[in-house]
């Protein structure tokens, strides 16, 4: 498994946490977005509008193991496990004192917001997420 | 396939649109995060408390399937797929015009929330579960 | 005062309230951006577009009364206070068995998305609103 | 008028823009929140706990003055203004490049969440918010 390509420490906010005082199932997703859209800037070196390529979420899988709380100092972690023609593989963790939270598995396809259609990852988009790590196929 | 046990209009909400226009990746999770907290309330006839045992979300796998948009008219759809000692599993769609915009399947474990102990589901909650079509392993 | 424009049901939801079990304060602000949302679509005929004049909320007055909790049965309420040459005055309420818990007053600015330029209100529109209730100046 | 007590930057989030690219209204005072549950927590020198007093938002006033974007680089400002027996008025700001784009001023009512009961400023918390610039009455 490669290493992460983005770690960055968050402290659990009042608004994320529901009734019980736990991170609220939804809201982790939430933050993993943030990783995955800034993760798209740097890679692409462009913001996202709706004429340009950007990721949109294919499928996601998550696993909830412990329940994060209120004040709670944690890291996010983002790596691309792998990529494909026209979509790569994003894993995710919310890890607090080095054990996870709560993991992901999101399968991104790029496409053109304004068609929807689907776009060709570049040689450079490819180069740069095997500088990272991450596998083709 | 066992017939869906709840279905529920819904008007999509300008907050639940991001900036391309579409539900947010994360919004279709706390819709069916609704349908649930509902189908536990009627399921033990209670509601959620502390000290009483409630499902608490230990994974999810979501498929996006279609972009549903501002002001679309759609309807959300749960089943419990399956139970066991301490958990069950649930499906979730949220479709437009008979069409899968997102599905989702969610494994819930039954825990007492001020412990955190897994609770075992009563014989009164398998019967309803088996008369929901849930199958039991 | 003017009677309601809009009263609407609610059930608080799970995932609008706090660690307290309260409903957040942003909470109540997006339940009236509802009924703002569907009453500017009803009042212009039209659907929210970024080249059609809509509104945008200038400035806001809230008071939180009483706090809602998970579960409860509310009602939304909205209507007309005033209007101005491209701008109106809203008032909102969550009540509960009658009794206020969350008002609010909101200065309506009728804007061009695309172009952020101030809208007139047309004849037909300040007709409506007088219809509502509503008092100029 | 007295300086800004905290100063905090802040990244406009995707999850934080609604359809028209703008900051979405509700979303600026769960920004405020996060500084006023900070700004309690250090003034109080205890996280928020039920059978411990702690601030609830009893009225607010909210002007919008210019559209936050996606990717803006914004800080959020917060600042005591005034405090009585057992409430205190805070003021805040969302500013970009000097300029504000939104302003707030919360009134905030200490009370105990358990009983509801109000809670007197003891003199160490008078005393601190006196050090931060406010004034009594």
């Amino acid at each position: 498994m490669n290493a992460w390509t983005m770690v960055r420490p968050h402290v659990v906010r009042w608004s994320e946490c529901d009734l019980y005082g736990h991170v609220n199932h939804a809201t982790y997703l939430t933050l993993f977005e943030d990783l995955r859209v800034d993760h798209w800037r740097a890679l692409s070196g462009a913001d996202a509008a709706p004429d340009r390529p950007s990721p949109v979420v294919a499928s996601l899988e998550v696993r909830y193991l412990r329940a994060a709380r209120f004040g709670d100092s944690v890291t996010l972690h983002l790596r691309t496990a792998s990529f494909r023609r026209s979509s790569y593989v994003h894993e995710y963790a919310l890890m607090r004192d080095g054990e996870p939270f709560c993991t992901a598995r999101a399968v991104l396809v790029v496409v053109r917001q304004d068609t929807g259609a689907k776009a060709v990852l570049t040689p450079e988009l490819r180069e740069r997420l095997i500088a990272e790590g991450a596998e083709e196929g």
